[in-house]
This record gives structure tokens, sequence and C-alpha cells, in this order.
């Protein structure tokens, strides 16, 4: 199928496209302008690097293109949103499999208020999906950044860690048992994780001061919130609220469940700093959103880093750029 | 290097961000809206498909990628730029050569009032870059779509063609004897080409009803404008106004200068549709944009398609979707 075909079928599987002027099929897309300020952010995920096609569907990977994208407005408490996709298709990728990856986006879009308005279809040796997503906010004080941690502040994060790390063991292989129910959460995790647009949105509204999505792992991504806000964050491994079904699996793995909670990332909660003051009204927004604020650690004076503590206070991994590997 | 200590060289090679709240570190930019409207255009590009490392500098990539995201905006006639790049760089691929395309896309995006306010990294097999660009204008009225063109509309081209298609075949080794100069801007048409943001603002406010890019050749674009505005375009071989250098290059080749000129693309002017009584205002507007429209077909009622015609008449493409190929 010709590029162009693609192009005007992958626009038939788009619904209607509510504030876009102009969609696909003109030089550029054209959208109104709901807010004073617009956040934008770019996520470029790539074959063998970012997911085996041996593992996830196409379905799969433009569900978490899309999806990952998003999960950094969620993490500015942004709202709305507008996708622009470019997809670079490999020569042995089937119209139908390009077709498949577009639709998962389309029906993620629509479920998060979000429209796809525009993009770009080209050849390419392997696999690549960069998707750039543009919320919009009243005023930029609406949102919550990285930098706004501050000593004394409670360090939480919405729902529960380490679920993706674990479907990502069960999909290369990990044998474990595990009920059904449990496997297939697991897997979801990984494969089709939810941007949290409107926890993201609460949080900032309840009095979050700073927010990051948990890409990274909370590790690394507290550690991006220490040295963007030049504070030290105290974690303690033992308060990070596992998914069901971690344990066994990190078990069955020889990993530490710890491991997969703090380091494997990619379960794309939202990890947040605020006053001990905002505590129950952050709490209540939670709850409101569907989910709920496990509070970890605690930000205060001192070198901007990320201090992962076990139960007797010992330092099990400091986080700054680098991911968590192996703590013991 | 790793890839936050990239991403943190990238970020020193950028300039001040105006109107940017939030630049690179955060989940997302945050930029002011400046307009009612925003006008988005997304243009990806793939080693050994758009570009060949052996033939094209790595600040060539990255200036041409950009150049050809920002020209769609030209082409909208729309106003200011934020640009959102996605780099996706092979394991062989220098972190010298990785700055050295973000700071050939910086200088066109100081040079075009253009900021670069936000992207990702990310490693894969071969170099893409994946460019995102943002425009606003006051109203959506103020901008020049794809589908406004009307029968009787004349049909004009800015600047000259061919340029890039006979700078191509300089870089695949045609050898012909041209003066250096002439040489040179045909290789630079190619590799440096510049996206018309000033002419495209002044010919959209000067009458223009329809424009487009001349990205994949006159005779491909001016069908895209046909097809979508529902009219039949005709356009004159001859009147195809040739860049210095096009016809003894497509000699040289055994090509025809008529394939380069209308066939070829990336020159990266506008092709634009509108209606006589405004003829004058046009040239005005691109004259004082520093160059010139010619006038090379007109719009009639008919099949929407393109028709490139001979001295004598006869048809020698037929532009819809197809590019024109080996005309005759």
């Amino acid at each position: 199928m010709a590029e162009l075909e693609l192009i005007e079928a992958i626009q038939k599987a788009l619904s209607e496209r509510a504030g876009i002027v102009r969609g696909p099929g003109d030089d550029a897309a054209v959208a109104r302008t709901p807010g004073e300020v617009t956040v934008t952010s770019v996520d470029a995920v790539v074959e063998d690097v970012h997911f085996r096609r041996s593992t996830h569907s196409s379905a799969d990977i433009g569900h978490k293109a899309l999806a990952a994208a998003l999960s950094d407005l969620a993490a500015m408490g942004a709202d709305g949103a507008h996708a622009y996709v470019a997809l670079a298709l490999p020569p042995g990728m089937a119209t139908t499999e390009a077709l498949a990856l577009v639709e998962a986006m389309e029906r993620l879009a629509e479920r998060t208020g979000t429209t796809i308005a525009g993009g770009d279809v080209v050849s390419s040796p392997a696999l690549v999906v960069a998707v750039t997503v543009t919320g919009w906010a009243r005023s930029e004080a609406e949102l919550a950044y990285r930098d706004g941690a501050r000593p004394g502040d409670l360090v939480g994060v919405t729902g529960e860690l380490g679920g993706s790390g674990a479907g990502l063991l069960l999909l290369s292989g990990t044998e474990v048992d595990l009920p059904g129910e449990r496997r297939t959460s697991l897997l979801e995790r990984h494969l089709r994780p939810e941007p949290l647009l409107a926890t993201g949105r609460a949080l900032a509204g309840a009095g979050a001061t700073a927010m990051i999505d948990v890409s990274d792992g909370v590790a690394t991504d507290a550690g991006h919130l220490a040295r963007r806000s030049g504070v030290e964050i105290e974690i303690e491994a033992a308060a990070l609220p596992l998914q069901a079904g971690v344990a066994e699996t990190a078990l069955a793995a020889g990993r530490d469940p710890i491991e997969l909670a703090a380091g494997a990332g990619e379960d794309f909660e939202l990890l947040l700093a605020a006053p001990p003051e905002r505590r129950a009204d952050l709490e209540r927004a939670a709850r409101a959103a569907g989910t709920r604020v496990t509070w970890i650690g605690s930000v205060r004076e001192g070198e901007p880093r990320l201090l992962l503590l076990d139960e007797r206070g010992r330092v099990l991994a400091l986080g700054g750029y680098e991911h968590l590997r192996e703590p013991r």
C-alpha cells in the first residue's frame, strides 16, 4: 500500500476532532487555542530499544507510545490534549499492523479526551513512533513542575509500583504460578499503561508542589525532582506500594521486588511532593480520581539527590542521573 | 556519553527561549499562547530513506529536517514557531555529530524566529529526526489552506525550481562543468533549504486563496491543491522558473530539466492560487519578502487533478497522488 493510501486509511480510523479547524490533509494542523499556556511533550520509541515486536503487538506499541507522552502532561497537571504522530514504518510491516497501531492509539486518545490532529508517515529500517502531545492550562501557576519540592514536604506516589517491570519479566519468559487476573494485570501494566491525566490535574489542583511521572523508576524520577528542586529526598523502600504479583514474579526471576518497584520504571504513576498540611486534600483528590496516594518519603535540605533507604536506614541506592541497579 | 549528558549538552547549545515558560528539563515544555489558533506540522526524516550520511553532514540533516517542517508552516501563512525535536541516534554516531545536528537546527531556528522548546533523545538502529513545529495565527481566516483554489484563479510559484534535484544529482556524482557559485547554490538548495516563513505570511496576507510548499515537486503538490480544492489545475512546463545550473546538470545526467523542476521536489518554494485581481498585490508582497512570483498556470472546473502541459498543450504528466516520473 502506498504511503498516501495508508495515510488516508489512518485518517479514516481517526474520530471527529474537537477544536481542530484543520486536521490531517493540509500542510499543517490548525487548532483553536483553549488556554493561556501550552504544555508540550515529545516521546519517541524505537523497535528493539523500547519494545520488541515479538512480545509487543502493534496495538500495544501504539497505545504505549501515546500513553507515555500523555503521562508527561499528566505529571504537569495539564488539561486536554492534541497528539501529533510521526510513524517510521519498516518494510516488513503490513498495512494492517500499521493501522492496528494507529487504532489502538485512537482508542486511548478518545478515552483520554485527546485528539490525534496530525502526523507524518515515512519508511524506515526499524519501527519508530514519535509522539508529540500538546495540552493547555489557563495559567502557568496551575501546573506542577519538577522544581517545586521544598524541605519539609512529604513525598507521595499514586497507585502501585513494580507492575510494569514484573510484566516485562513475564513477557521475557519468567515462570511463576500466579492467578490469571493478577498475571493479566501485570502484563497490561507493561503493555497498556494508563496516563493519569485526571489524577494529575486533581493533584496539581490540590496542592502538589512538584510532580513527575514514574517512567524511569521512582529512584531515578525522585532523583530528577531532587536535582531540579535543589533538595535531598529520602524514600523508604519498605513504604513503596507493590502491585499484587510483583513480589512473586521478582522472586521467581531471582530479583529483589524493591528493584522492580523502585528501578524498573514504566509504571506511569505520579510521584509528588507537597507540604504536610496538604496531605488530606491530596488524599481526597486522589480518591476522587479513582486512585490513592501512598506517602513514601520526605524532602530536606541537603545535596540534591535521592536516598533510597532500607528499614534500618541504610542507603540502598542514590538516585541522581543513574538508574537504580542491583540494590542490595 | 550517556543520553542525559547529551541532552544537557544539547540544552546548552540552545539559545534563550522567548515565550517559553519552561523549556527542556521538565516533563513537558510550557509556552505562552500568543494567538487564537495553533498551526502544527510534523516532519520525520530517516537515514538512507531521506538522506545519506555519506553525502549529508549532521549539520545538513539537522538543518533540513527543521527547514522541511517550518516550510509547512510557511505554506499556511502562519506566524512564529516553536519546535520539538525527537532524535533517534544510531550507536555509531559520535556525540559531536549529534551536537552538530542540533546546533545547525538552532542556527536556522534563531534566523527564523523559531524556538526549540523541547524534545526527546533515544537510541535507534538508524538516524531518525522527527520535528514537530508549532506556529500561531490570530484567526483561522488569516491562514491559506490547500482547498481554497477556485476556477479562474491563477497559479504561481515563488523563486526558482529544480535546484534541489540538481543538487542531489551533483551529490550523487553527476559531472558537469558549472561555475563554482552556481554549483554551490544547487548544493545548498538541496542540503540547506530555507523555509519561506515571511514570504508565506506576506502571500497569505496579500490574497493567496490556496497555498502549499513545493516538497514533492510542483506536479505532485499542485495535484494536492487540485484534489483538495476539487478543481483542475493546468501548469505550463515551459513557464516553470528554473534555477541557474539546473538545465546543464539535467543534461549531464541524461535527465529532462522539466523533470527536475516539476518532479524532483524539495525546493521548498511556495505554490499558490489566487484570483487574477490579486496578481499585482501578490507580486508586490513577494518582492517585499525578497523573492518573486512566476505565474505558471491556472485553475478551472474539471476533474480534480493536475495537468502539466508542454508548449503545444500536450499533457506531460497528470499529478494526483503519484510523483511525476519520467515525463516524455
